[in-house]
Formats: structure tokens, sequence, C-alpha cells
């Protein structure tokens, strides 16, 4: 992998989760960076997530580094911002910051809470590890009930040379209640503002962490942050923003499929494709509640080219829509056109419902150009296994 | 059971559905009776709707007959309209009633062609069964997959003599895709005009039908109809519309739980109160927002006291809320109060999770009145089987 310049991460064991697999990563920059802030647009929203937001608001949109704990939420209980302010106060003080240089990303239980001395008994041994090349085992400390470590990079040739972008991301939507969250760290050494950079990673969300659902839950703790260092002395040309930005798109892109694909319980990936909308807001409107709806997740779980579903779920999207102008294609196949049951071999269709990839295309007649996509998991019967009977 | 005077109900196998269990109900009133409808809003709509709602205008809210079929939702195919108008003139003919005079309603597979002489073949033998002792045989021809039968009946006694009301019901939702729809037909005795009774099941319907949730999708078939045919020679006064509408009420309610607690692959009726909301709206959408969440209701199936899925889901709702006014209670237990986990016994709670019936009430402090109740079922892996594998 070829990280992004002036970054170095660390991971390790606090004993916040019971099991001992890392469950704190340190991410620094070496030099102040731009940072930018998604949060989730849940009311409930976790201690962390109201202390980074204040430390940003404070800098203005800069930060030195950001301190996440998987295995507790920090949400939901009496002392959160005292023991969120604890934990940044702690590794500023290790990493000779202030306070407010530090970001903050917590994902696990909801509702118990976090021994601050965990985290600052770790931090020694956390800030003493720190290292480029510690970005894996970084995006392993973040994860919960993710099967895998989720990280992404690209660069992009600029006049002034090389920039690079690394992501790491885990968990989708509020997959798991109380070990929960979708977080994601976004890094470039490219030399951006901040006021560059909060709307480029609104759009780059917009277009990829929104557009992925495992089961429509919005956890407490959503978090993702862009931080942009500078360390490749690379200033992008305002005409070269375009190109950073589409290669930004396509590490957040790359990240949300790769929760989605992971989503709890789920066996396969479906993207959900919508053409022909009045405009891209009512086309992704539309796909998000076709991949909300638990009954055409469990077709695709069970492989039935079951359209009616399809159709339906768009009807009950909020959105005008004529359902005698929509065609339904389903990995390819022309399953219904015009709002009614096209002549389809219902085994030709199922079979390659059995693989691992499902695209459903749904095409509204008529000259709209909205388009949208979006990503979901089949709902199977290990979902409702995992989440019935966890228990902490 | 004492039934409301002046119809005559009719059940039939008419060899729409597979399953050789009666597929076909009439219900007629001996005169003409008031009516009123409340239909999917699902923009997707299935011809049977789109025709009943014309009789309904043109006849300015009467009508004499319902004529309803399971097996088939004549929805998303390209004659649905055709078909829907052949059945309701059949039965116009065999009847001696005008074509307008007939509201249809089906439910069943979607996209596939209903065939109109399936029903005009069994409609002699429909209009030949018609009695008044049939009204248990008719809600049975009108189910799919619930696993029982659902009416509700009550009486009022009225200055000018006694009134009843019946209604009979199948299914929840779209609680499943193909053999979709929640169908629900009362009739009352009482002596009403349109005008009266619009409103009246407008109202009704939003605190019982629209107030349940199985899976949170919206079927494209959902329909309610209300008929008033004053056979009781009992016109209410004014001030009696009042104890009218609350034993609609009562009878609407009741049905809507019996939906609730029959969802499909649910063992457990989940009842969720909401209050100290805004105002009632407010109310319904957290509490609508805490019955669709997966979480929540996979929390119900497995009997875990996990507030923290019920404060998110309510965080979730788009509408303004405190969570640290917020205090949840689990079957009389105090698990949260003011946004944070109350002490309680994990285990006491766990044990009363057990049960049949679960009861979450969520109570915001301050000084709002809006107050709701929302019915939906636990989230098990039978929901999952069913509607994976299911196959016409």
């Amino acid at each position: 992998m070829n990280l992004p310049l002036g970054y170095r991460f660390a991971a390790t064991y606090a004993g916040i989760r019971k099991k001992q697999d890392d469950d704190l990563a340190l991410m620094l920059s070496d030099r102040p960076a731009a940072a930018a802030a998604v949060f989730t647009r849940n009311l409930v929203k976790a201690a962390p997530l109201v202390v980074s937001a204040k430390h940003l608001a404070r800098t203005r949109g800069w930060c030195r580094a950001i301190l996440a704990n998987a295995g507790n939420a920090n949400c939901a209980t009496p002392d959160g911002v005292t023991v969120a302010r604890a934990t940044a106060r702690s590794a500023a003080e290790f990493l000779k910051l202030r306070e407010t240089d530090i970001l903050l990303a917590s994902t696990g239980v909801i509702g118990v809470p976090l021994d601050p001395e965990l985290i600052e008994e770790a931090l020694p041994r956390l800030v003493a590890g720190l290292a480029p090349d510690n970005f894996a085992a970084a995006s392993r400390a973040i994860l919960t009930t993710d099967t895998e470590t989720k990280t992404a990079t690209t660069q992009v040739q600029l006049k002034g040379g090389l920039v690079r972008i690394a992501g790491m991301a885990k968990g989708a939507g509020m997959i798991h209640p109380r070990m929960a969250t979708m977080l994601a760290f976004l890094f470039t050494d490219a030399e951006l503002s901040p006021a560059d950079l909060k709307p480029m990673l609104g759009r780059s969300v917009e277009t990829s962490f929104h557009r992925i659902s495992v089961d429509g839950d919005t956890s407490t703790n959503d978090t993702v942050y862009l931080l942009a260092n500078g360390a490749s002395g690379v200033r992008p040309a305002p005409s070269e923003k375009g190109r950073l930005e589409a290669a930004l798109n396509a590490v957040t892109e790359q990240l949300a499929v790769a929760i989605a694909r992971d989503g709890e319980g789920g066996r396969k990936l479906v993207t959900i494709l919508v053409e022909g909308a009045a405009n891209d807001r009512d086309a992704a409107q539309i796909a998000r509640s076709i991949a909300n709806s638990p009954l055409v997740k469990t077709a695709m779980a069970g492989g039935d080219p079951n359209w009616g579903r399809v159709l339906s779920a768009a009807g009950n999207a909020g959105v005008a829509l004529d359902p005698f102008r929509v065609d339904i294609d389903l990995n390819g196949a022309a399953v219904c056109r015009k709002g009614v049951a096209a002549p389809f071999v219902d085994a030709d269709v199922k079979r390659t419902l059995q693989g691992p990839e499902i695209l459903i295309r749904l095409t509204i007649r008529g000259s709209g150009k909205g388009r949208a996509r979006f990503w979901t998991c089949d709902l199977t019967e290990f979902y409702i296994r995992i989440n019935a009977s966890y228990r902490t």
C-alpha cells in the first residue's frame, strides 16, 4: 500500500472489550491537518461525537490525531462527555498536543460506562507503537462484528506531484445494536484547507456511506473523518480539485461497498441502480426504499426473482412514481417492463441470483436524468440469530 | 356474535389459489349502505382499488356489496383494470345491481393475471350461499398466510335503540410479498351518511391499522371498507356520534392488534406506547420508528432488555427529541431513566420478555401531551424462512 505521507498509526488491546483483540487505535498526523467530519443523523449522539464536534469548531477545522476505540460506544451513560474529554486530555498530554487537537470515535456497547483509566493506561504503549506501517493494525482495532478489515487506497498524479488517499472503515449502519456503528477514517497528504475539505467530504459521503444499508438502523456513533496534512507538499490547483474529489469518491465508495458486503448475516452484495428519476435525490430515495425492504432482502437471500417486491418498495419511497413506466432488471435479465411481468425464464434468473453479487436495476421510462446507486446485503436467518441472542 | 342487521355473507372456493380453501367472499347489504374506504398509500395501487375508488366517486359514497378474493392481488398485470371491471359487472348482474354498487378487494400474488372466468363461474353458488350467518366463513376466505381468522364485534345502546358493528380483517402490512396485504371490512346497521362515515373511518384507521407494522412494507392492495346500512332503524343523534365512533375504534383496534399478533413469523405481540411528545403525531412517529427497527424486533424475539436499541430507534424517528429526557420501561420495569441506564435486574426483565406480550413504554419528560400506541410483533428466523423460500 502506498500510504499518505506524514501519518503514523498504532493499535493495542486496552481491555475495553472482553475478547483480547486490539480495541484501541491512534492515528497521528505529524503536522496540523485540515479536518472535516460527518456525524450520525441520529438525534441520540454519543459523547465522542459531541466532544469532537466541539473540538473542530474550536480549531476551525484542524486536528492532529484520532483516538478510536471498539468495545464501548460511550453513549447513553451519565458521564459520557466527561469521560470523552478525559481521554482526549490524556492523549493530548502523551502526544504533547492540545486537547482540541484530538478527535474521538467509539463503537461498541451502548449504556455501559467507558472506563477512562483503561485508555489512560494503554496510551503510553500506544504512543510508543506509532509507525507509518501500522495502518492495517489500526484498521483491525476498530472492528466489532466485522468479519474482515476494510481499507482502500489510491493516488493521483497532479501537476505539483503525487498525492495519496487512504481510508479504513468498520461495520455497517447499526448492524449490531450494542456493538454498533459505522466508522470511517480518511487520510490524504494533499494540501487542502478546511474550507476545501468540508464540502468535498459531504458530497463524497452522500454517494457512498449514505448509500448503504444493512438493516435500516442508524447508529448513535456513526463517524467519518477526513484529514489532509499537506505532507506531500502538493497543493492541488483549482482545476485539479475535481480529480482529487473523484479519487476520494473511489475510496469512500470502495469502503462503503465493503461494509455492505460484510453486512451482518449477509451472504450477498446487492447493488441497486435507479435511473430515469426526476433528479438524483428522488433516485436515491427510491433506491433506499428498495434497499430497506425486508421483503426484497429476503427474496435476494432465497434467490427469488420476485420483482413485485421491488416495484412495491419503489412505490413506497414517497416519491412521485408512475408504476406503468417502470422497468426492472435482475442481474441483466428483464423481469418487468412498464410495471408488468416481462416474459423471463424463472429458473435462469434464479440461477444467477445464487451468486455472491446481485444487481437490481430499476429504470423509469421518460426524460428524467436522476440516477443513484445503493448497496445492501441480503437478509438471512443469521442476522436474526446474531441479533436476537446477542448478550455482552 | 351479535351481527349487524341487514347484511348477508358467502364464501366459496373459486380456484384462484392452489390450496383448496375458500378464496372468494361476497358481502351484501340488503339495502343501499353508506360507504367509506381507505386505500394503501403505496403509489403502486392494485386494479381493484382503482376501480372501487371510481365506483365510490360515482355513487357519492354508497354501495351494496363487497366482492373480495384471496390468492391473486390483481396488481401489476396488463389487464388488471379490465379484469376488475369485468368481475364487478358479473357480480352486479347476478345480484341485479349496478356495476358501481360493487366494491372490490384482492390479495395474493402480484404480477400474475387474475382469470375473471374463475370468479364468474363461482358467482352463482356464491350468491346462492348468501346468509347472515356466513360472516365467519367470509372472514376465513380472505385469509392468506394468516394463521387464524380475525373478527371483532360490538354494540352500542343509543337512545333510538341498539346498533351493531362487526369487522373482519386479514394479514398485516405487506407481510407476504406475493401473498400480500391487509384487508378489513367493517359493517354497521346504524344509519349514517357518507359524510358522517368518511372522517369517522379516517380517524379510526389512523389509530388502528395505521399503527401496526410487521415488516415496514406497505402492500399495493391494502383496503379498508366501512359500510353503514341503517337496518337497525337507529339514526344516532349528533351527541351520540362520539360513542359510536368509540365503538368503531374498539373494533378497528381489536382487528389491528390481532393482525400484529399474527404477524408473519412473529411469536410475541409487542405494544409500543409513547407519551410526553409535543403532539400525537410526533408520538406516533417515534412509536413507528421503534416498531420498524429490526434491531428492536430481534431483541424482543430473543427476550433481550436492550433499551439502547429502543432509544436509538427513537432518535432516528425524524422528530425533535432530547435523549436526556427519555425514560424507557419494558413490561413495567424501569430500564432507562433520563437517557441512561436505570439500575435493573437483567435476569428479571429478561424473564418477563419471554412471555407472549411485551410492552415498550417510552416517556418524554416535560410538558408534552402527545401520546400514541403502536403494535408490532417480534422478528424471528421464521420470517426469513417464509419470505426467502416462498415460491408460488
